[in-house]
């Protein structure tokens, strides 16, 4: 950040007044502009027991293989954008929709939420974003082309609960926090 | 927002190649400026089965009470910020925290997680934000000076599940949206 957005004069990093943070401030009309972490969204959403993967056609991780997710807009809630995520790069109807997992990226400043969802049929129709969708049996994951570690946790904790509680009565939510250069651990 | 934070140029509505949505582009460098929800993290925390609480010393709600809570700062996990929030606003010392709740507020671009903690102590030293903090019984909770909806949300689900499940064994996480305009309902 360079120019207030407000007024166009150059921004300098200052700790405000009762703040004890270092914010761009506006070095002619005073405007803080804070910057916060951002939500990601997405689901982990099954057809007759198989979970839905998307190939990404976009960087990062081109080709590899992610949960459907982006990020949180603004006037939608966290279900509506993973429906709208699920719907935009996989082409996925789904309903049911549960909270099932959240995980802090702190390094990237990202929030990801995954819900649980049931597919209204096994149709797909690969966005813009996706080279392919595909439905994946639990033993056919490509566990070693997964994009995101995220991915990777949320799948192997749906995949935990649907041995310890296969009808997901417990409604387990999960919880975790990936630190940077930590390595990818399968459960949390 | 009317000028580039990168350049200074002007900055114009349209929506990008390959996307659905009106994002301001700057005329000058081209940069897309995404703007996205912002996470609020806080705590329902507990000593001796009391809830604390604090009365806002700012505005917006000036002198209503309200779960130690605030913006989510980059570099830090939501967990993080929501044990720093109940230190600065209340002065208190917590520990296990369980996520506990999420409450989307749409028509002001939030997204609400709660966690539960306990308080290693009773001790508290309101911040600059706060004009008092206080533990309070079930009881004495001053439902008719809550600050926000989303408190009175995660308050009466804290005190539905002290009654269900009076050790949290379950972990039950809860989740709702808050609708424009909605009433304020006692439970989701």
């Amino acid at each position: 950040m360079k120019f207030c957005s407000s007024c166009a004069s150059p921004v300098q990093q200052s700790i405000p007044a009762g703040d004890n943070r270092l914010r761009w401030v506006c070095s002619g009309c005073k405007t803080i502009h804070y910057q916060n972490p951002n939500m990601v969204v997405g689901t982990v959403s099954t057809w007759d027991g198989r979970i839905l993967l998307c190939r990404r056609a976009i960087e990062p991780r081109y080709g590899f293989w992610t949960l459907p997710a982006g990020f949180l807009e603004n006037d939608e809630t966290t279900e509506q954008g993973a429906e709208r995520e699920t719907r935009e790069e996989a082409g996925a109807k789904i309903t049911a929709l549960k909270p099932f997992a959240m995980i802090d990226v702190p390094h990237v400043n990202q929030v990801h939420v995954f819900y649980r969802a049931e597919m209204l049929s096994p149709d797909l129709d690969p966005g813009e974003e996706s080279l392919e969708a595909k439905l994946y049996s639990a033993q056919d994951i490509p566990w070693d082309h997964i994009a995101f570690r995220t991915v990777y946790k949320a799948l192997k904790w749906f995949l935990e609960d649907q041995q310890t509680d296969p009808m997901f009565e417990r409604s387990t939510f999960h919880y975790d926090a990936i630190a940077l250069g930590s390595r990818q651990r399968s459960t949390a």
